[in-house]
């Protein structure tokens, strides 16, 4: 078979295998240990992630082609579970919270911007990058911008709240809030080139991430169902599961391609299967399929934790966490200001306020590339990293407390 | 999103995931034209591999990270397989039929053994490898004992038969040609190292892999069944499906670390989860998951044919051509023998010997050693890949075209 393969050159799979294995064995007691004590099960799962991780045991690999096959099953779960959310969105409920979204998800890019540029343009701070000051308050504003859907989704849908205003309102500004963090990344990748920023750029980036989500989900309404209505009469085994993970794989793809993001295709396909008449069928197959690969995506977040920042019998980590305590407050409140954006919609503002605010992976992303271009200093990519942290891990425990008082949504 | 590191750095993520999706549907939609016509899903699945591969599209990346990624994937089709094959076999009935299997594997082994050594190092033939004539001769023997369960068991699977005698003995019977197939494997390999052959270093091969699935089976009947009922009262989703895929991931694992091979693991596994009270729900999950992965590994395995080899207007091929026609035939011959290998076994021996025919991967890799050796030259080992793709592609329509006249199996 080709599994002799392994033993003859490539890649070492057996050692690969059993990377994966402890990450889903340590995702799922982590995550039952956290529902045990009352914690949503991604917490457990994030925290799997910081033990498997570098800082402690360093089984997730860090670099070389096993952390990219880890990156690429991570990649795939997280595709998994955008797409999972749309399947479960009911877009007419999404259209009527559009306006409530724009609202949450504009005040909540731009408060928490001017906050950190504000921060780091004009206030007294410790550490410095060895760019300009200017370009560093623009990279420190960028990384606060950022939703994470997904650790946000994973605790509402732990919760069994997927179907509450709330979450429709979060999960649409957290989908805006990633095409503006795409245009955002476009931005921030070029002023770290040295680019001057370019208004017509930065428009044709927004017009490409909202007309794909448009028309993939206008035409896709109108022709996927009659596709999968054929496609049901097909003889193979789950042909039905088959084709709607290709079809989400796909569309995923195009959507990159387009200059979108992966996700927003992931969650218009999604989308548009929830038209189909077969729509009960594909979301129970997929459900197991996305069980698998979500964990190994959370567990990988986790995995990039670094905990010797926490230190504080550390000196050189004392300046670090100074900055890191500044900028967790401006990301929380700034993400909170977001939950009263939207005056007319009748639900609970600190809810969606709180549901904005874990940061996630595109945090890291930001800090990343300002780290590389040197842009920013170790120290204060230092601070984002703790920031990025604890805004994703204060998230999911605040959630579920909101919302275990009362069963109803409040007026 | 993590997402958006694809468009930083890293793995194309879009386009590999676009050749996945490319993969699937062209694996269902051709699996659906093969049963349309009375042929098995599986003989689809091969041809859309000939059809994205090298020779036709080359939509199959042929080197690079994006063909490790999909030879990953792969392997994790063929592990999910055997698994789930493991998973349908009844341990009882594997040891009623034990001693035929074991007959059969190893008539099926030495035939065609000693038939292709003493075409390649006897009878007169067109062309001939680098390397000495005995060692050559060996390689070819060699290449003709494979038998890939992986074929047989998925046109048995996809007819329905997989709880007829004739299954069981040719499931036993290819799984223990695994065993042989990875002692053979390191003797071949010695062999083209240039090193002499080591009876002490055979027998510990054979030690080794035997030792590993008895002991394996043994323990984990015991043990596994406790311990999943501890885990089904578990409170997080989908939790006894992680743990079992965790358990398959780990054991294949352990297997190819112990020396022995992944597949043999993965069959291991499925064995002893199907004496766990949960093996039903463990079963209904794992196939969708099946569903997925195991398409890639027959695509992958139809994209390593080379079309060219096959082309009778060029000179260059009609040598090879010639060779290709003595080597199947004596590849179906030696396997058919097989089938008359337990003349104390009530079964249809023409059956036996046709499911033992297919080749598969396994001769490919045996192939791919001889030729990165220089044991076998360019023109040989066209002829292997010519003998292995017809002996894959013959069997599953065969098979079916058995299975057909009585539905019940004949004395």
């Amino acid at each position: 078979m080709l599994s002799l393969a392994s033993a003859v050159g490539g890649v070492d799979i057996a050692r690969f295998f059993l990377v994966v294995a402890a990450i889903l064995v340590a995702a799922k007691l982590l995550g039952e240990l956290a529902e045990r004590v009352g914690q949503p099960a991604v917490l457990g799962e994030l925290v799997a992630g910081v033990v498997l991780g570098g800082s402690v045991l360093g089984v997730v690999p860090a670099d070389g082609l096993p952390s990219e096959l880890i990156h690429v099953l991570a990649e795939l779960g997280v595709l998994l579970l955008l797409f999972e959310i749309g399947l479960e969105t009911d877009l007419r409920e999404m259209f009527r919270v559009g306006p409530a979204s724009l609202a949450v998800a504009l005040v909540g890019v731009a408060v928490p911007f001017g906050l950190g540029y504000a921060y780091w343009a004009y206030a007294p701070h410790p550490s410095a990058g060895s760019g300009d000051l200017t370009t560093a308050a623009i990279f420190v504003g960028a990384t606060l911008t950022a939703t994470s859907v997904g650790i946000t989704a994973r605790v509402l849908s732990d919760l069994g709240r997927m179907s509450t205003p709330e979450a429709r309102i979060i999960i649409g500004a957290a989908v805006i809030d990633d095409v503006i963090g795409l245009v955002l990344l476009s931005v921030v990748s070029g002023v770290a080139a040295g680019a001057a920023i370019s208004v017509l750029g930065v428009l044709r980036t927004l017009g490409v991430a909202v007309g794909f989500l448009g028309v993939a989900v206008v035409v896709g309404r109108f022709l996927v169902p009659r596709l999968f209505d054929v496609i049901v009469r097909m003889r193979v085994r789950y042909v039905l599961l088959v084709f709607a993970f290709a079809f989400a794989l796909g569309l995923s793809a195009l959507a990159s391609v387009a200059g979108s993001a992966l996700i927003i295709g992931a969650f218009a396909a999604g989308l548009i299967l929830s038209g189909t008449n077969q729509f009960d069928t594909i979301e129970r197959e997929v459900r197991p399929l996305a069980s698998i690969f979500t964990p190994i995506f959370f567990v990988s977040v986790g995995a990039s934790v670094d905990l010797r920042l926490l230190d504080p019998s550390s000196p050189a980590s004392r300046g670090t966490l100074l900055v890191a305590a500044v900028l967790t407050v401006l990301a929380i409140a700034g993400k909170l200001a977001a939950g009263w954006a939207a005056p007319w919609a009748r639900v609970r503002r600190l809810v969606v306020g709180v549901g904005m605010v874990p940061r996630g992976e595109v945090g890291l992303i930001f800090a990343d590339i300002g780290r590389r271009s040197g842009v920013l200093g170790e120290d204060l990519f230092g601070a984002i990293l703790v920031m990025v942290m604890v805004t994703t891990f204060v998230a999911p425990p605040a959630l579920q407390a909101l919302f275990k008082p009362s069963v109803e949504p409040a007026p």
